[in-house]
């Protein structure tokens, strides 16, 4: 099997390298000593991990520069780095100034989470955009990601980052200001409003840092928000614009 | 088989009259005569359905009142009226004024439709607020409801209305909204945002009407709105007091 590193484990790296593990022999490192280690993957030191072929980074998107600065002279030629960050432009950007000439880069989104993976990967999209890498580890690595399910997706990080804006970033937004309402599940509730909570659910789980990042190193979802601040005023305008009918204001008089 | 009549056949009321045929001998009136009546359900003229012992009102919110007018004098003593409008509390009082003391009134919500009841009626909320009705005849009518599947619940039209005005009130609110914006299917979607795409195609199949007549009647849709504004200041504000770290906003200069 071959050998992976796994570079941080908080929520999604610990679930990542659970699902990795068993296809592949996973190894992870946390700096964290105290954060527990999946079942099937073997802790081991952070120059160990780095000596490893592939090394994957899952550390916050803000946390991302500082970590490149740190392992960038400690990485073997021919070592290939992927990231998972949920925004492609900025991590792409870093991971290509930062990371020396014979490091290969591939930027990577998994769009999956251990809240949208309860009944497997099947069908879940993956996203790799290749940034310095061979067309046959790309290709190598495309295969084992769509041996999983997974719905493996190559493109470049603006548009990557263009379509996120909404699929990801409108979703975690809309997520965070239901929570915000504190809707209560009812006896009431219509089949919409049962997938609302669920998109609380789905969005509230995951940290605040990953809700700021996606917001905030998304470069298109500063024009989602101003999309949809917009559409909530052209509906109000049209409801303040159509008067209800007058007797339906008050009880009619009889 | 109980005979039952449909005054109006719009959205609801067709998708309605369907679903009650074959458990009850269904008629139905519409004043538009090239409206299509569903199979297994009878056309029949104003006046003979105001002379069945049920009639159920399909029609707009802003209508019932000049609808109420129109068939008040019409209807024989012992007749049971129930409504079927997604707001309870000024149709309910409407009813109780405009109805003849001898006419029974059952204010129903039905909380499904063409795009909820896809999968059947099984489990969907029906509301029934009981305004001026026998014991006996109200205890017939759940018991008849449950029989489809459906989870009856009994309560007064001012709770309906309140907790409607989220349940439903904010799910159609928001998926004009999001409708507005133009989302797409994309291959990139996530779970949540499918979800999403959901709750617009299941809000905006029904008429604007119906849109209006939500936000309009239902006395407490105008606080929905405003605390939706409040939640969505808040977020916001949460993400301007949070400033990205000074490396993320742009490439590192290396």
């Amino acid at each position: 099997m071959r050998e992976i590193g796994i570079y941080g484990l908080g929520r999604f790296g610990s679930f990542y390298a659970s699902q990795l593990a068993g296809r592949l022999a996973v190894k992870a490192y946390t700096r964290n000593p105290e954060r527990p280690v999946p079942a099937g993957v073997a802790r081991i030191g952070e120059d160990e991990l780095l000596a490893l072929p592939v090394v994957i980074l899952c550390v916050a998107i803000s946390a991302l520069p500082e970590v490149l600065r740190r392992i960038a002279p400690r990485l073997r030629p021919g070592t290939l780095v992927m990231d998972t960050c949920s925004v492609k432009t900025l991590p792409s950007a870093w991971m290509r100034e930062e990371l020396p000439p014979g490091v290969e880069i591939l930027a990577t989104h998994p769009m999956f989470g251990p809240d949208s993976a309860g009944e497997g990967l099947s069908g879940l999209p993956l996203i790799l955009c290749p940034v310095r890498v061979s067309g046959e580890k790309l290709e190598q690595w495309r295969g084992f990601f769509s041996s999983l399910g997974l719905k493996v997706l190559i493109m470049d990080p603006d548009r990557h980052d263009r379509e996120a804006a909404f699929t990801q970033g409108l979703t975690h937004y809309l997520g965070r200001v239901l929570y915000e309402l504190d809707l209560k599940p009812s006896s009431m509730a219509s089949v919409g409003y049962q997938r609302l909570l669920q998109i609380i659910e789905q969005t509230c789980n995951d940290s605040w840092q990953l809700f700021l990042d996606l917001q905030q190193y998304n470069p298109y979802t500063k024009q989602m928000r101003r999309a949809l601040d917009l559409s909530l005023r052209a509906i109000d305008e049209r409801l303040r614009s159509t008067p209800a009918q007058e007797e339906g204001l008050t009880p009619l008089g009889g």
